[in-house]
């Protein structure tokens, strides 16, 4: 052999090395795994770096434009990621961290993680999924069941009929939206005579057919903006998602929205899709389900409802009545990395009616052929993992009654911290919690006092200058490492819908007590006080005192 | 304390622990998650089961659909999805399963991947995400650079640059896709005058502004189900999706392609997008790119290519000729759960212009900011975990050499398998590999001749005949579970465009050896004397001879 061949043979060698021996135990990459079973809140603790370095910094380390030509070993990469990449990665569990929708997960979803990627199945068809084919069928079911509830008989006749489906799994709530806007999209506009149905002519001939001028999806204002996203792809256009006033606490207004509708009708304006929201986004409202359903009821309109975050709400014997209404709902969007406590890149949408995903059939000669029980002929997506397994096990392991205890939990510890903000003097609750989730902003008591009294003008001006106090805490108190908060802006009634940034909380960390609460009030009043906003916050207070002295006598009262 | 308060409490307490104590070193899930670690290949070779239940029998399993009401034990739900998920699963990554396009994946992706769900990160946003966003930006550099092999300077102005963005990364091909034809819609109807641009005012409004009466997107007839899928989900309709005829190697012509344009354009329908095959997933042929990126010049078209499958071939200097074009492509999909060997769940497209994605650029309030780094401004998908992060080490630890020496492989082990076939007087060779993919039939020597002398009906006869031979051994054979080729329909001009079901092969999992090949014949000749196909079979010799009797003279000649 010569010296080329050897190389080029031992180079073949090495790759199928990578194929068939295993890491050693003592590895570095054995270490991790083991660390990471073993402790995993140590390893994150110990290996994520709190103070956050600037991104242009990070940058640095992932610069490199060109593939290796040689291969690098497996211990310089374990290492490289633990120091570049873990370390200034974002400690998503930390219960601190209460600004995101990520918590902390169930000891038992890593090892069940590693089944899962161990075994890389593919829900597309029966042939690369076989078992993970009715196990996630029935994890649909169990949703289904959950949401409408129906008899014994339904699911035993349905479940694992293969010509229907009781939903749709994909990877995230995005896409569990846009599919089932793509099916009330295809329904609306069916094939009827001489047309072959919008899915098969598109929607300039479908309109043009049945003598429309658009065709609109209506939601809150506060509705998610997967759906305004979901508008574009469907062809739709932006402008077809009509954003609905909501009232002071964020829900749609049912007689808006009807009179929204009786306005697009008459400009022949298709009402497509009605959507409510179980878990707004940014303040965690529930919209008034049962009377949306009634009016998507009387225009004839597809009914969906996105309860992404708020879905799981269901568990609890004490708040499910928020979601009333529910039920009518002709489709249903969950997120399972949300408040199923699945590891992120799962989401799914379940259908009232087992055949409404036959509106977005595909079939292939060479994959999901016709009658096959193949979950790929409705999906969005194609090539899928088998995340429905790890759903599957959270649902067992906890079982009803303990996510129960999590849902509740949450509302009590929101409702709690509510009562904390209410109480400090310093700061002010913007939006009460009714599920899990509630805004705030750092707000002296004296500016309080004046915003209570103050014209349009003058809350125009207090409000900016308090947007960027709010938006300097939250930025150094995340840069710091310690606790972090999300922020986003609401127009608040009583500030004549002035733009207000305010904190954004998420309690959905079973982890997070009442004294790491205080801590994150605390530091975030120590901030205030950071000599970086010391100018803002004098212009801040002489501004009140000016607001105060104009309206003296009616803030005494108030 | 009441007894109820008391058991309430231990739940609540029990639910915590959930969160906060690893599993036991000795539990049934650490020792699952430790044998996976020391012996992948040994731990599925061990729990699944070779032989096939019915799939109505394992639903037997999955039957229940109500969430129970008190959590399992942890092990108990272990117990059961060894026994019942994992046992019933498929083995992906057994060197005898050579129908899928999922292979056995590096050691190393396994705790890799368990890092990836420790971190739990979500890269809609740099503040779940942090050093995620440089890393992912990264890998699309990365890919960028091997398809387009800009220069040093191009990388280093736009890959991290927060208003632009390389690719987008996504859940799979299927996505990639879409994104890449929504991108494509968008930028073939922008704003102009008082018109605000297709995604804004929609397809309608679209259509009748630019004055077209439709839109409409080429492929050759092999081009995967997902572009047609596509142009149902952006409101093109099926129709719209042209399939344009292919060579006798599965190849566009590109003088059809052409034609089809001309005649499109004559009726006002805008030539949106022609998409370029690089390895059809039937067959594994790539498209004529070069001539194609032409003529979508020529048509003002968007390029696009599908190389989901074919893509990392251009690690290969022996084999990157086939995809000469590709450079010209305005976006190019690359599936990486396929040949970068990553787990299911990973997809991405890149984009020739940096700028292109902002045609369907996506902002909110409280995520993806103006002006951020936010990856998830132009991603189809909202949340998505950190997947880039096994691509990014995939790329370094095989490195580019790495990757071609599996790309070559395969090639080379297709050709060998294509040769063997040939040889064996009893197996036709349907299509030609020319990367690592190929089809093929059990057919007997005197059918062989027959086939060469019949006219169409005879043919016709023989191979409706022959489609229930093959369909009967495939589907034995993979019930069997010692291997497993997949099956699809082809039209091969030669037997008069009949549509002929055939075994297809793909040659990815680089511990197929020779020996394993020659056993899949081997297999498959002894199911064809299977009693279940013997009157199938005793017709086939009939019609055959009769054939040949009745073509004697030109039959000897053959």
């Amino acid at each position: 052999m010569t010296g080329k061949k050897k190389s080029a043979q031992a180079s073949v060698e090495a790759m199928y090395r990578v194929f068939t021996v295993p890491e050693a135990p003592e590895s570095t990459l054995s270490r991790i795994d083991q660390d990471i079973s073993r402790n995993l809140a140590g390893f994150l603790q110990e290996h994520i770096v709190a103070v956050e370095r600037d991104l242009s910094e990070v940058e640095k380390d992932f610069s490199e434009y060109n593939i290796p030509e040689k291969p690098v070993f497996v211990s310089e990469q374990a290492q490289f990621l633990l120091d570049k990449l873990v370390a200034n990665s974002v400690h998503t569990a930390s219960p601190a961290f209460i600004g995101h929708m990520t918590s902390a997960l169930p000891y038992f979803m890593l090892p069940l993680s590693k089944i899962m990627i161990a075994l890389n199945q593919n829900l597309v068809k029966t042939e690369t999924s076989k078992a993970f084919t009715p196990m996630e069928r029935q994890v649909l079911g169990m949703v289904h069941r959950l949401v409408y509830e129906e008899d014994g008989s339904f699911y035993r006749k349905w479940m694992h009929d293969p010509r229907h489906t009781l939903g749709v799994m994909c990877s995230g709530g995005t896409i569990a939206n846009l599919t089932a806007l793509w099916v009330a999209r295809n329904r609306a506009f069916p094939a009827e005579g001489s047309f072959r149905g919008l899915h098969q002519e598109g929607l300039f001939r479908a309109l043009k057919y049945y003598g429309h001028e658009g065709a609109a999806i209506l939601v809150s204002s506060r509705g998610h903006y997967s759906l305004r996203k979901a508008a574009d792809v469907l062809g739709l256009g932006r402008d077809a998602l009509i954003a609905v006033e909501t009232d002071d606490r964020n829900r749609i207004q049912p007689d808006a929205l009807r009179e929204k509708c009786l306005e697009l009708q008459k400009q022949k304006i298709k009402i497509m899709a009605i959507c409510g929201v179980a878990g707004t986004t940014e303040t965690g409202n529930v919209d008034p389900l049962d009377a949306v359903a009634d009016i998507a009821r009387e225009f004839g309109a597809h009914f969906h409802v996105d309860a992404a975050w708020g879905g799981p709400t269901l568990f609890s014997r004490t708040h499910k009545h928020l979601l009333r209404g529910i039920e009518k709902a002709d489709s249903v969007t969950f997120d399972a990395h949300k408040q199923l406590y699945v590891p992120m890149g799962a989401g799914l949408v379940v259908f009232k009616d087992p055949s409404l995903a036959t509106a977005v059939e595909h079939h292939a000669q060479y994959i999901i052929r016709k009658g096959s029980r193949d979950l790929g002929s409705t999906t969005l997506e194609g090539s899928r993992p088998g995340m429905s397994m790890l759903i599957h096990s959270g649902l067992r392991i906890l079982g009803r009654e303990g996510y129960e205890i999590l849902i509740d939990q949450g509302i009590e510890k929101a409702r709690i911290f509510g009562e904390m903000i209410d109480e400090a003097p310093d700061f002010e609750l913007v939006t009460e919690p009714e599920l899990n989730i509630l805004t705030y902003r750092y707000c002296p008591e004296d500016v309080q006092q004046a915003l209570r009294v103050a014209d349009e003008l003058q809350a125009e001006k207090l409000n900016t200058c308090l947007n960027r106090i709010t938006k300097f805490i939250q930025k150094i108190q995340r840069e710091r490492g310690k606790a972090f908060v999300s922020r986003t802006r609401l127009e608040p009634a009583h500030y004549y819908r002035f733009p207000c940034i305010v904190f954004r909380v998420v309690l959905a960390n079973p982890l997070t007590t009442r004294e790491i609460l205080a801590e994150i009030l605390e530091e975030q009043r120590k901030l205030s006080g950071d000599e970086g906003i010391s100018d803002e916050m004098t212009i801040l207070h002489q501004m009140a005192a000016a607001v105060l002295k104009q309206h003296e006598p009616s803030a005494r009262q108030a």
